[in-house]
């Protein structure tokens, strides 16, 4: 009975495309046999010898042969056109049939013997066209065929992305293509430190260094261009970027806003051209968040106008001090300032670490931090002070001062207010780094999204394999970055011309956006890179193809510069006390105004109409997104005060009560965050309508725009803002967006305008 | 004017602790000064002089010296004690003026006056007793006293933990106690790699490497203690464990499981004793997910029955293949067998690398895959095979061979279901990963929280610094985490007992769960880890801490041994086909029969009284989780059904069908494993109700339970199950337990048992 069904005239021909796709590579299920089985006994148009023989063919102890399958497939083939559609199996059954035996299908009731067919079909589960494929050899698909389009000019949007300062930027991007930037291997941290020293030197040769210093020593005054070079060295080696950070930002800018002319004159000269290297030492090892507590001190001795620097215990020394290990020769020590025995509170010093030969200054000690987890070219060190003397010029004294009598002088009264308004003038460093860290996400992505554009795994039956930025699993996971990413750069960009026009009465507005915007950025771009690294699997662990370092490097700048979760709280705080001055004091409990003065404006109200609206041009209409940011801003914010106050009116000691609300108060400062991004992205959208890469930056908003309010779709719902009917919408909307903008994802992230050898990945290049 | 109001005999004293408040720290805002202004203006009971005194203390040009405001408080701190009590400052400033001149209070309508000023309090924002707290030096907080307490027996619970495995994981953890084991500089990749292989050495030594192999060829048939060893190995270097893993585990069991008598007599013993290092050669760089696909040939010679295996192109080399760089001297190599240019699907064969002197063997060429994110302890390599020769005998032939006619035999005969059915003998080593990576989550949350119960920021004003852990912004970080790892431990123990205990006719349900626990236990170790190093601030980021080792060497394991996403929809692709075989296969399309066979039973019905049900018993009720965990599971793969039913039945191609569904089907995969999960923490719970752990363990079953439902809250409250009332009950819910575990978190740490040589972070130790 071997071939009856292929070789035989016979009218058991009719099963073959059900047969063959039942056993095509599986088992039959009991369930399935009996279903066929008891099929093919109530049929009255197959003898009984055709009936036995089906039967034989349905026994899952004697499978089909390989050798059989396959005649059964080249029979099917034959008989059928390759551009042929049936609707079914039965259908394609019945074309075989005719085409083996016209005469004996002329004798048979065709339709219903074809009825009787898609029943058993229906009853084992195949469904409409889809086994048709197994007989195609290759068709195309929606999936297949969808690509990479140019639909606007690249370098048109990476002018606009520039905003201004093209120059600079092509400026340092060309030194970092030199040949003598050629990445190094990071395993020999003595090699490499000196190596990003080079890299540095090199850059302050180029007087990028001193580029935000005042002319009056040789700067050019130029602080947006100062940011525009951090962003940009950004794109190369992190080391690198942190130390020039360290160098002329932390150390050198310390000197210019902590200290007074003369200490401008005496040192920003030499520092700018890192002549001399030094630190910015405030970090202890047991008191980094909580830096008010810091326990060195400067004890000042009247018999010579002197200060004696000094470390009171071990855990007191300054920790993960940049620059300190190797190559620092001094820095700006913040310390606890006693005179006659009286804490006046914490000040700056400039204190010796090194003389020009690199020998230890006489009472100071370094412990070199080690190996880290990234930036392992940059020399972190402890440093210790034993009764460490220097005169009293050396104190950085436009806040306080030691005057001629010995006493302490301060424009600012409060030790408290004093401190944080110095850390004020340092919150360019909290710029800094959120610029550094999307330059890292920039160069993720774009490794990434050029890799999964041409990268190739699985396909259609019978078809070419398929790039997998088509697959919906990958666009998801790395549009929404993108989206954010750009997001990211618009906001970084108003962050940083609020912070270059800055008015006193702002600080406090600019200090609480820098704070959250630099917590914000961090925490998105470590979660990008994760996301990246596993969306270019095995490749995205060989270090060759870079994330492993821009993901390993960045990883603490969501701690350095203030913890995130620590900023967050503060914004937080600081949005309760409505624009008050020193949020930055954790122990902020003396006054809630907020709630006195803000419960009064009601919240925006829920409509009705608004809460089940899924029209597409609701849903894509920045009114509603707006409004939905707002809300969520409002309503986290107003009920964090409400739910504060009712506990300390109940008698909750403050801390305690701030506690208690501290996932709440992070939120607050997300929200915060998040509708001021929208804003800003927003803002450029409008302002590049009629550009050709309008339409795409409007799509890109509004991925960022929907992909958020998911994120958040919990609360909206526990709100009731939305019901959903109008969430799941958006997870439509948000799937269809991200299909469509992986057309445009390639030219999107070569608008970031990355110099090739500093992506240098070979998976970015199809290598 | 100066010291009126604290000197002078005057009624302004009983300004002072308003005003102490109101400029403590900060500035005076405009609103403020004439809220107060304006209320001193009114008020009867001052004189002018006295009224122009307090005016000229408003004035924000001239703040109150820091000599004065010390002065202020001193006076406060005279007229009242440590233990007082006040309702408001209000009532402060009344005690304050009696006790300076009790004579003229009493001339004084007292309770008026305080009236008065607890409108001012109200108005400039001051709230309840807040203040009052500025002027204690110290007083306790509940967030203070929180602390580590020992409830259950660490010993006990540790034993539970072992399930039974005490002596080997004994004999391990000694073993890696050993001075030998001491860690080591991972920077030299050369040095490190051969330390590694020394460690396994020594492990072998120890006969752990063959403990799995049958007795026959000397090993002890114990699977369970196999994977006992690799998971207590684990609290260990990690590349250790992944040598051990690669030699042992794959190169090994690939023999044992797709070889013959011949093969295992012949191989086994000296793989057990790692005198014959090899590999497991399957990826290639074109075809890692889609292993299906690879290019790697094996073509039969009829005229002296051999194979040649051969490299086509660049593209198809082996890559990322572990001990193939320096130390593997054969392979077990999955090629296409080729026999007369016909195609017969992929086989495995064993294939020499070295010879025993490590000089290449002739025809293969081999390049290092370099520094990689982590586990450079792992010599990966790329392996590239020039017309290789090996005789017939070395075909691993259980599943197919060549018979003496040089003419293929296989017991299967679709090429695709026999490659699943070799892939599926290998499902041991997809529970290896995830058992190894809870260890490095153990271990991870062992530093953490250990240093967070030490580590001290911040505290109550005047008051001493708290243990971090006692934040519940920490604790939202890292008590879900500790319940996760719990939940982890008893899914993985069910795991490995279903696969030890396996039959035929389960295996397409292990090998779903195992794919799915291996996804699901790796991505939680990724981002639990990230949560430690962030948890652990700048102490995390250096190496000697050892979050940066455990993070960056099992970041791959989310991708190798099949990357996360694919394997969560080849999860759901088995759930969808209700138990059928081969669901490997990503072209999946012939027949859906879960919608048929499955829509007919309904739902879990939604009851309107437990939408809005907040009770906590309610809430802490297994029923419930289990009820919600069942509802998820069967409702995403339900309309996952429906879904692709509708899209394919509409004429869609399913690849592109399963391509729009994506993202739903690995939703389809993960909330089928964390209902597994689930089932088997409670199971767990149940089962130690009487012990001292018990209760405590309860708890984190709970945490566990509502943390996953707070997760999905959007989806939950999106299909009605429940409403916000109850998802915000289950916020605070989740709050209080998180703030109860914290007590006991310590313990439940210490019960992993990680020995402190392994542990090693200094932080962990108070260091």
């Amino acid at each position: 009975m071997e071939n009856k069904l292929t070789q035989h005239q016979s009218k058991t021909i009719v099963f073959l495309p059900i047969l063959y796709v039942v056993w095509s590579d599986r088992t039959l299920s009991n369930q399935e046999r009996l279903t066929f089985k008891s099929f093919i006994k109530a049929i009255d148009w197959l003898d009984e010898e055709e009936k036995s023989f089906l039967f034989s063919r349905l026994e899952p102890d004697s499978p089909p042969s390989r050798t059989e399958m396959e005649d059964w497939y080249f029979t099917i083939r034959r008989f059928i056109h390759e551009e042929q559609d049936f609707e079914s199996l039965s259908a394609m059954g019945i074309a075989i049939l005719i085409g083996q035996d016209k005469e004996l299908s002329q004798t048979l009731d065709l339709d219903r013997i074809q009825n009787q067919l898609k029943k058993l079909e229906i009853e084992l589960g195949i469904i409409g066209q889809s086994a048709i494929y197994l007989f195609k050899s290759e068709h195309p698909t929606v999936t297949t065929t969808h690509s990479t389009e140019k639909v606007f000019e690249v370098e048109e949007l990476a002018k606009f992305l520039e905003a201004g300062q093209g120059p600079i930027i092509e400026r340092v991007k060309k030194i970092i293509s030199r040949s003598s930037f050629a990445y190094v291997d990071p395993s020999d941290l003595n090699f490499y430190r000196n190596q990003v020293l080079e890299w540095c030197k090199i850059i302050a040769d180029e007087g990028l260094g001193k580029i935000g210093y005042p002319k009056e020593v040789g700067g050019d005054g130029d602080m947006e261009a100062y940011f525009s070079v951090m962003e940009t060295l950004s794109y190369h080696d992190l080391s690198m970027v942190i130390k020039f950070g360290v160098q002329f930002g932390l150390w050198g800018m310390s000197i210019y806003s902590l200290g007074t002319s003369r200490h401008h004159k005496k040192y920003l000269p030499s520092i700018g051209t890192l002549d001399l290297p030094g630190c910015f030492a405030m970090t202890e090892t047991n008191h980094g968040s909580n830096v008010r507590g810091i326990e060195t001190t400067a004890t000042y001795h009247h018999k010579d106008n002197s200060f004696v620097i000094h470390t009171p215990h071990e855990k007191a020394r300054k920790e993960y001090i940049g620059n300190a290990a190797m190559h620092g020769k001094m820095a700006t020590v913040f310390a606890k300032l006693i005179i006659d025995e009286k804490d006046y509170g914490v000040s700056a010093f400039v204190v010796p670490l090194r003389d020009d030969k690199g020998k230890l200054w006489p009472g100071v000690s370094i412990e070199d931090c080690g190996r880290k987890m990234g930036l392992n070219g940059v020399d972190n060190g402890l440093i210790s002070f034993d009764q460490v003397v220097i005169p009293r010029e050396e104190m950085l004294d436009r806040f306080s001062s030691v005057n001629d009598r010995g006493e302490f002088e301060s424009p600012i009264a409060s030790d408290n207010r004093r401190f944080f308004t110095m850390l004020g003038t340092l919150v360019g460093g909290r710029i800094g780094i959120p610029r550094s860290a999307l330059s890292a996400a920039k160069s993720g992505l774009a490794i990434t999204i050029k890799y999964s554009d041409t990268r190739r795994q699985f396909g259609p039956e019978g078809g070419e394999e398929v790039p997998i930025l088509n697959y919906r699993m990958h666009q998801r996971r790395l549009m929404p970055w993108l989206a954010k990413t750009y997001a990211g750069q618009f906001a970084m960009q108003y962050m940083t011309q609020r912070f270059l026009d800055r008015k006193e009465e702002e600080m406090q507005e600019i200090e609480a956006m820098a704070a959250g915007l630099k917590a914000y950025v961090t925490w998105n771009t470590t979660a990008l890179l994760q996301e990246c690294r596993e969306a270019c699997g095995g490749k995205g662990y060989l270090s060759e193809n870079r994330i492993d370092a821009l993901k390993n490097d960045t990883d603490i700048y969501t701690t350095f510069e203030g913890d995130n979760t620590v900023l967050m709280q503060l914004v937080a705080k600081s949005r309760l006390g409505a624009y008050r001055e020193q949020f930055e004091n954790m122990n902020f409990f003396t006054i809630l105004n907020y709630v006195a003065s803000k419960t009064k404006t009601s919240l925006t109200e829920k409509n009705p109409l608004i809460v089940r609206n899924v029209d597409e041009a609701h849903l894509l209409d920045p009114d509603f997104h707006r409004n939905a940011f707002e809300y969520r801003e409002k309503d986290v914010l107003d009920s964090a005060a409400r739910r504060l106050r009712r506990l300390i009116g109940d008698g909750m000691d403050p801390f305690d009560a701030f506690n208690v609300c501290q996932h709440h108060l992070v939120n607050v400062g997300k929200s915060y965050i998040e509708r001021l991004v929208l804003e800003q992205f927003n803002a450029k959208v409008k302002e590049v309508e009629d550009r050709s890469f309008g339409p795409v930056l409007k799509k890109l908003y509004d991925l960022f725009a929907l992909s958020l309010i998911e994120e958040n779709k919990g609360w909206y719902l526990e709100q009731g803002y939305v019901e959903g009917v109008k969430t799941k919408a958006i997870r439509k909307m948000i799937n269809q967006l991200c299909w469509e903008i992986r057309k445009d994802a390639v030219p999107l992230v070569e608008a970031f305008g990355i110099p090739d050898s500093c992506l240098a990945a070979p998976i970015a290049f199809g290598r």
